[in-house]
């Protein structure tokens, strides 16, 4: 059996232990040798727990220790866990993480030393929970270039948005009952503006495209401006609302951001609903592919963490190669991007609207909406729609449409 | 640069030889060595074609060669595909393949002579063309028990039943269609009966289940009974008709068919239109996830097959785990299955039937059907559907609801 450490004993830490119990004559048969949890860290006591046998509050004990060759680091945010996860490489322990904001920031070093020290640094729950997106990138479409991702990444947001679609409630109220059943944070700033999916688009196009995409620099928004009203357009368009996280490589050219987008019905991830999670592909020999499934929970991310433990050991000795490499790409600024808008207006605006956007442009009236009405724009440059836009007396919202 | 070899240069060869030399550079650097197709087999003469530079009618100077580490199989059928792969295996060279038919039939012996001989046999394409689920399997999922894996495997039945679907169309109709535009065969029986499926579902539960499921022995319908009224029956229920392939692992007992079903909007199936195919699995930690994309198609397909020769080549000297082990799983009976059933019957039946399927079946009645109407069966096993439906004074069709 192989020794393991789990720093962090909370939702995904006590998941990996149970997957690791639960499954473990698999797992043994599979790598050929088992994984013995021999360390568990955290600063909290768990008298009664089977866990308090190996309780330990000194992370000394799990670096220090030469019989533990892999470990799970489920602690979340950057310190400690920056510190730990660079000791543990350094002392020929392979880390498996789920710690998205830790990847988004430090990836490619913390890659970078494991390979050398003969180790891994595996990361598949960091993005879409226990969906094997991560693994398929980097060897299932080893043939392929991909040139898109887009993605439903962040399951409070797509909870709260199925629910204001199928109720026709407003954002703030979907939000606290969100809150009081568990799906969404008392601080949600990280889910609701869209910072968490900003993190995992990145990680996913730094693998997609072979280069660190900086997380900071993608273009983000997120859903806390929409409205009942919103949704109720976007049916009437054929749509629903999705916070998507974007990244295209055209012409030379890449583009990612996290907005809120209009999805029409031909669109797979329209009917990605609830706390699910979806990654769409595309390859320039695969064509389109989408990896769907539970994007958060204990239990799934976990899957996918003691995935990674296993082939840890798998491997051991051997570090797998991984797309993400040395260097960055630069973002392209979102306003040469190109696509089309949906626009929410008072009526009264229409005629102005029609001027500038064009006659041909196909308005919307719906009873909800009251004064208002809306339209989709043709296919425009941001910074073209930002000058149009500016003509108008002013507008409601503005949605980007897939 | 390893040098390879392509056995058949029809649709997935001429792709494969697409994929590699479109995406050289790409392959070179995530290989590390990057591949060169050395030779392609095929008894055709492709005369002003940059492949009749590498032609060769004899697959001996391909066997013969010891430079050749790496074969695509890509001619289908088992003659002469079974003895080639072989002598390919016991000259160390590794064969990736899209031949369902042989990973159906001589699956376990050629993943042992592989590995007796340390290389590989990868196929990754013989299921659900470039979509990755067989390496998610076999190394993503490594730490789940799967349990259940039901999918749409098939596009040329996906396509004729989403034709029929969206435009009441009858099944001939379509199926000729779909010949003339080059959809379905001119022999179409092995998609349209189920086998092509059968044989999928096999492999992937064979991979799921760790042992061999036969595929002869899996139980199998097709659609060409499905008629324009059950697809508008199936709308009145709120579902759509899907070809699935299906497979289950609970209590000790294994269960595996293919067959019409009725999948219901909630379903993530139930919006998988046209030549695209999706699997859906169940694993006891991950919960549910879904793989989506191209099922067929000369690159999608040639995708998958290039994967598995740059995964060969960077395994060189190393046999990749896979979890499809030496021995059988024997499978229960249909009969054994529990679930509930869509029937459509003679309205001048109906009292019989409320009589034998219980009073609190709701029946439908669409304008189309005339004289017929339908209902949804409460769960039961397949015999004692058949028990109760032979007191009746004949069923217009019966088909499961997913």
């Amino acid at each position: 059996m192989v020794k393991a450490a789990i720093l962090g004993f909370g939702t995904v830490g006590s998941g990996v232990y149970n997957v690791l119990n639960t499954n473990s004559e698999l797992i043994k048969k599979r790598t050929g040798e088992g994984i013995e949890v021999k360390y568990v860290l955290d600063l909290r006591e768990f008298p009664g727990h089977p866990v308090d046998d190996i309780l330990t509050h000194d992370f000394n004990d799990i670096v220090n220790d030469p019989e533990v060759k892999v470990v799970a680091e489920v602690m979340g945010g950057i310190k400690p866990a920056y510190d730990f996860t660079k000791q543990c490489l350094l002392a020929k322990k392979s880390v498996c993480t789920s710690n998205k904001e830790l990847v988004a920031k430090h990836g490619p070093e913390l890659i970078k030393l494991a390979k050398e020290n003969d180790v891994n640094y595996f990361f598949e729950a960091s993005c879409g929970g226990g969906i094997p997106v991560i693994r398929s990138l980097n060897e299932a479409l080893i043939a392929d270039e991909i040139d898109e991702i887009s993605g439903i990444l962040n399951g409070t947001t797509n909870y709260i948005l199925t629910r204001m679609s199928r109720e026709g409630s407003l954002f703030d109220d979907v939000l606290k009952d969100a809150q009081d059943m568990g799906y969404a944070e008392r601080n949600p700033e990280a889910d609701i503006e869209g910072f968490d999916a900003q993190r995992k688009i990145a990680i996913l196009s730094s693998i997609a495209f072979g280069k660190t995409v900086d997380h900071e620099k993608v273009y983000t928004e997120g859903i806390s401006k929409i409205t009942p009203s919103d949704i109720e357009f976007a049916k009437e368009f054929g749509c629903t609302v999705k916070l998507l996280a974007y990244s295209r490589h055209r012409d030379g050219k890449y583009h990612a951001f996290v907005a809120p987008f209009m999805v029409d019905r031909e669109n797979p991830l329209y009917s990605v609903d609830g706390v699910f999670n979806a990654i769409f592909v595309h390859g320039n020999m695969l064509g389109d592919a989408m990896f769907y499934g539970s994007g958060a929970g204990s239990l799934p991310t976990a899957s996918a963490v003691a995935a990674d433990m296993a082939q840890a050991v798998k491997n051991e000795g051997r570090t797998v190669y991984n797309n993400w490499q040395e260097g960055s790409i630069e973002l392209s600024p979102i306003d040469t991007f190109e696509g089309r808008f949906f626009v929410r207006i008072e009526k009264s605006d229409k005629e102005t609207a029609k001027r500038v956007f064009g006659d041909q442009t196909a308005f919307k009236e719906i009873a909800l909406a009251g004064s208002e009405c809306a339209f989709i724009t043709e296919v425009m440059s941001e910074k073209d729609f930002e000058e149009k836009a500016s003509k108008l007396s002013g507008i409601k919202s503005r949605i980007r449409v897939k």
